[in-house]
């Protein structure tokens, strides 16, 4: 099981040499999503060497070019490599509107069939799911809506101890004991107990994107021990007033955000290209939040266990 | 006076690592022009060091998105850099509509004013002078509709012979010279004659741009004796059925092209991904017209003189 991501950009809206703006592709249980998708995103992953094909669908969290400019060139290109599977694409309703008109004019038809989900801003649900994870959204506070993305594993089924099994259990038992069910017998009484046939499950793991948005503590319930959180740092705290002015975040409050919802890794990226060097924004998170990490393109983060989380109670 | 053109992107529609789509940049007499903007043109231009504020103009050829998915993010990073001058943009009619939506989901007013011009796809005509140059279209034949673009020096004024002028000449008399007429005294006979006073001009120079098209015979006169031609010239001639399929030129025909119209010289860009080297493109190019050049990102190409050309002639 892999649940991972690899950073592809990790800029703001100003272009740089040294960043791509926003992308992140995330790998689940074989399954790739891509997470925003800034102007060269295509060009980027050719470069990290994850096929775009693979792709099974597609989040934005808002219509600021830096997120989302180089999802109509990822789009055409797929269709040019004559992909056939169906794409999903969740974003702002606009976001619809923009490739709708901008294929049109290019007189193309792509060759798959677009999925769009409009996502509402305004409040926090459930976006998607399928066998191995959910998604939630996260609304944030930025200058346009914008909604960030909560990826969260399902519970794993606990582990059978193949040496203490009974021979004659049946395939229906061995599911209820793995699901933390015990096995009763005819009158009631407890035939087989999962606490005893069984070892925990291995906890579920959680990864949230907030990019981009100011301070705001709202967030910090949804995010409550998610294993690894993404959250903008896009300037240095001695930046707050221009900071809050265009609803961003400094690393400081970042590293808050983090240490208050009890996170077990931060990463911070969405750097301003004022920060040729971001260590100064890494410094000024670890003074509040120790376990926090640089995005850095390329590269790929686990997401793994940690020990705040709390492990999925045995059912009755 | 500098008449050049410096070549950003040599690729076509399918993304790879080792091409840029399409992009160039006309230095002309201190102005700045972009010709086409495909995804990544701004990187590009800060690669190397065009920069963009300098840009008075931009021409888009098709809405084909290699051609033009560059555009929205090199407005929005001209505004995040607060550029007040106007810009004038000139393509086809969706491209107004196109921006101006993705300006209205993303909350933007930009910083300057863009002077939008509709470009008539189905007739050459004059779209632009100034001082120094004209712009015409050259209708192109595509699967959706493409102008190509002639950019043309207007004459130089004749050289003064400052050996041999008398003492005595005021300034409107060697205005006159310099255009090519005599001066004439009271009763009509030539006091003084341009042919004796100046040397010629050196002759106006020629620029044209011609992608995306399928071999069209019918744009040679306008590219007659053309000092420097870029034609597309996407693949090779074995290629020729997929070539007409697509639209698109080989680079036999792009050399057809040019040693009909009696060009100075080629420039051939916008090759298929399928050729990572481009040298066999070349070869083909030159067994038909051997003052051929592979368009080179980076590569900065002068406008020169060449034998072919017509002087302008001396007014009575």
């Amino acid at each position: 099981l892999a649940f991972q991501v690899t950073i592809l950009g990790t800029g703001s809206a100003t272009p740089t040499l040294w960043r791509n703006p926003s992308a992140q592709v995330l790998h689940a249980d074989g399954e790739y999503y891509l997470i925003d998708c800034g102007e060269g995103t295509q060009t980027q992953m050719l470069k990290y060497k994850i096929r775009p094909g693979r792709l099974q669908g597609i989040f934005i969290t808002h219509l600021h070019g830096d997120h989302y400019f180089g999802l109509i060139g990822l789009l055409t290109s797929l269709s040019l490599g004559r992909r056939t599977a169906p794409l999903r694409i969740w974003g702002p309703p606009g976001l619809a509107d923009i490739i709708t008109l901008q294929l049109k004019y290019s007189g193309s038809i792509l060759s798959f069939m677009v999925d769009f989900q409009a996502v509402d801003p305004n409040t926090s649900y459930q976006l998607f799911e399928n066998d191995y994870f959910t998604v939630h959204t996260i609304p944030l506070t930025h200058r346009v809506h914008c909604s960030g993305y909560l990826f969260r594993e399902k519970n794993h089924p606990r582990k059978l101890i193949k040496e203490l099994l009974p021979p004659d259990l049946s395939t229906e038992h061995l599911k209820r004991l793995k699901e933390g069910y015990d096995v009763l017998d005819s009158s009631g009484q407890v035939s087989f107990a999962a606490s005893q046939l069984t070892k925990p499950a291995a906890k579920p793991l959680s990864f949230a994107y907030c990019s981009d948005t100011i301070f705001d503590e709202r967030i910090v319930p949804q995010l409550k021990n998610v294993n690894l959180l993404y959250h903008e740092a896009t300037f240095l705290h001695t930046m707050l007033d221009w900071a809050n002015k265009t609803y961003h975040t400094t690393a400081l409050q970042a590293a808050q955000i983090a240490q208050m919802a009890g996170v077990g890794q931060l990463i911070i990226g969405h750097f301003s290209s004022r920060y040729k060097d971001a260590t100064p924004l890494l410094d000024e998170a670890r003074s509040v939040f120790l376990n926090t990490l640089l995005a850095t393109e390329g590269e790929t983060y686990a997401v793994t266990e940690h020990e705040t989380a709390t492990p999925p109670p045995l059912l009755p």
